[in-house]
């Protein structure tokens, strides 16, 4: 728990996701497999709640993102999504499509790596929760797809079209959001948009051993490692040698960088403590 | 036509290019094959002239752009357009290069995909052109050249060092920009330089069928897509988020994707408006 | 020499540095093979400071980095660095990551291409020298570990955090940084962090002979190359095309153009003045 916690309450249960915290691993389920776990409005605000809630609160040193069932997300739930919104005022939605962006934004902002355990379809909003997560562990069944004009709206869904360019190149990036054809995992993996492909079936084990490997190490490298990353998409080369700078100066003045010291002279493994 | 059209008349003839408008699918030919179709003054204004009317008259939701003859585009002309910058002074120079660039700013900034059928040779500003398209079709035989040092000019024309590095990465942008030398078809696949690969003699082809498919779909989606994708490269991603929120609302108020519900409810097809 | 040349003393020796200069080309050997080239702060002081005297004397128009030895670079000393950063102040430990992050600004900086010529280890702070050149010519030996979190510190080290995801991407890059496992020559190929793969033994003398080339090349266009390429990955796509227009016009003045038409008029090889 962070010193810098104040009232606000902790959530007793999220309703419209499975979530465990087992030794600092977050392992968040989307959990309705009859329906591919298509998203809901319920499902989310939780996803933005939890990371808010997660943030703050510091129980989690690493996250695994997967779905129940035969594939990881199929995106936004047509009746509860589309229709939904079919009947909204403007102001409406706006909120809802500020909400799912914030839920993007709260995975790249989250102090601590966030890992997509992807099997099957992950389709639309599916697609850009994992395209916005740190790592992308995928087994050979997983297909991606942006298919978000082929419900007649823009590729650029939930940060899709900021981050995609900076992960596969503005080419395929263009290609997947304009077309919303299928990529499956060879082709995934050829361009750069899995981090990891496992055996059949594999892809929640091999994810879940990265998180303990995560939260067991040398965490807060870890977190500021990925802050560096998010932030310096965002600035120039001399602000970001700078940034990098003065990060490290603080890093070397924390536990595990005079622990691998140690560990090192002394000839055995360094006992990290994530500070 | 749109409804915010003016007193500007429309250009009765294209002098320096093969222009037809055929479903709302725009076929714009560089027809100078005894050439290698080599860029003139003349060629230039054309595109810059005919980018800008296309975009305010709305006719075309796509564009296709290929070469007529043995390749794509050789580039500028060496008579026509070297031998005449050496006798220019500084404001003609500035004149021609800024010409240049507005080029490629209008085929980015077109409310509508460009696509680029390449087949031979496009070097040199013929391949920044098809660098600036939003596809690439290329057949076995495309070979991409960026041989600007190679007449002891800089690499970084029309906005190549700007846009090869975010579509091949900084590694191979920096190489093919530095040294000239030619990328062929398997390479510009596998670097991500090519959207799709055809058989021999059909990119073309492809490229047409491409434009007719997005001319015929939900027209406004692509064309938002490819607003953002060029819009965020250039953006944060906090801005970048808001920028997808308000562009998707503001889709979910359109025809399309109203359509697109009432189709997917009554199992059936989708009449796209392209509104 | 450059006239712009002021009161500045050259530096007679450089001590923890082997620095040639032959022919317009600089070769910097980083000397130390019994520990794999570990730098030392005397290493990383010579490079910021070297590069500096070389962008203002304008004697070298290209740049060769390699390492004696087994390998490239091993990266900071685990006694010379890591050690004695354990007993800095605050002030000191921001000055040490400000001059190491120097180096990586000079090299990206300096008015002419730097290759690297990697073999065996290219570690730590190794990593990100090769990574900040312009090439990186690597022979089947060489392998990459950006390994920061290793020793308990973060993934963004002297820009890497900057220039990697522009490199590799953001998903490559994210893995490379967060977790610090080697890249060996063919991943790094597949991914397009090396620029060219040479036989084994061979990236020394391939690496020695695109400076030559360089060198002996039209060196202002290679250097306005560099320039633009390092200028727009920080620049909006108006503001780049502008860049480009403003320099093409200037490099249209200069004698390597000119030489250009006059060498392809008279069907004879162009003699490169390199301005």
């Amino acid at each position: 728990m962070s010193p810098f916690t104040g009232s606000a309450a902790r959530t007793p249960r999220w309703e419209h996701l499975s979530v465990d915290v087992t030794d600092a691993v977050a392992t968040v389920t989307l959990a309705r497999p009859a329906k591919l776990n298509a998203l809901t409005f319920g499902a989310y605000a939780d996803l933005r709640d939890l990371l808010a809630e997660l943030s703050r609160e510091r129980s989690a040193r690493a996250l695994v993102l997967t779905g129940e069932g035969g594939g990881f997300c199929s995106g936004g739930d047509v009746d509860e999504i589309i229709g939904a919104t079919l009947a909204m005022d403007t102001a409406q939605l706006l909120d809802f499509n500020r909400m799912t962006g914030q839920v993007v934004r709260a995975v790249r902002e989250a102090p601590f790596p966030v890992i997509a355990a992807v099997h099957g379809v992950a389709a639309g909003a599916g697609a850009v929760l994992a395209l916005a997560a740190d790592f992308r562990i995928a087994d050979p069944s997983a297909r991606f797809a942006f298919l978000f004009t082929r419900v007649g709206l823009s590729g650029g869904d939930m940060g899709a079209a900021y981050l995609l360019p900076r992960v596969v190149g503005l080419g395929h990036a263009t290609r997947l959001l304009m077309l919303g054809e299928p990529v499956r995992a060879p082709e995934a993996e050829r361009i750069g948009l899995i981090s990891q492909l496992t055996e059949a079936g594999d892809a929640d084990e091999t994810a879940l051993a990265l998180a303990r490997r995560l939260a067991g190490g040398p965490a807060l490298a870890y977190a500021q490692t990925k802050a560096l990353l998010t932030a310096e998409l965002d600035m120039p080369l001399a602000a970001a040698v700078e940034l990098d700078a003065a990060t490290q100066a603080l890093l070397m003045t924390g536990a595990d960088y005079r622990e691998f010291h140690a560990a090192f002279t002394q000839k055995r493994a360094p006992k990290w403590e994530g500070r």
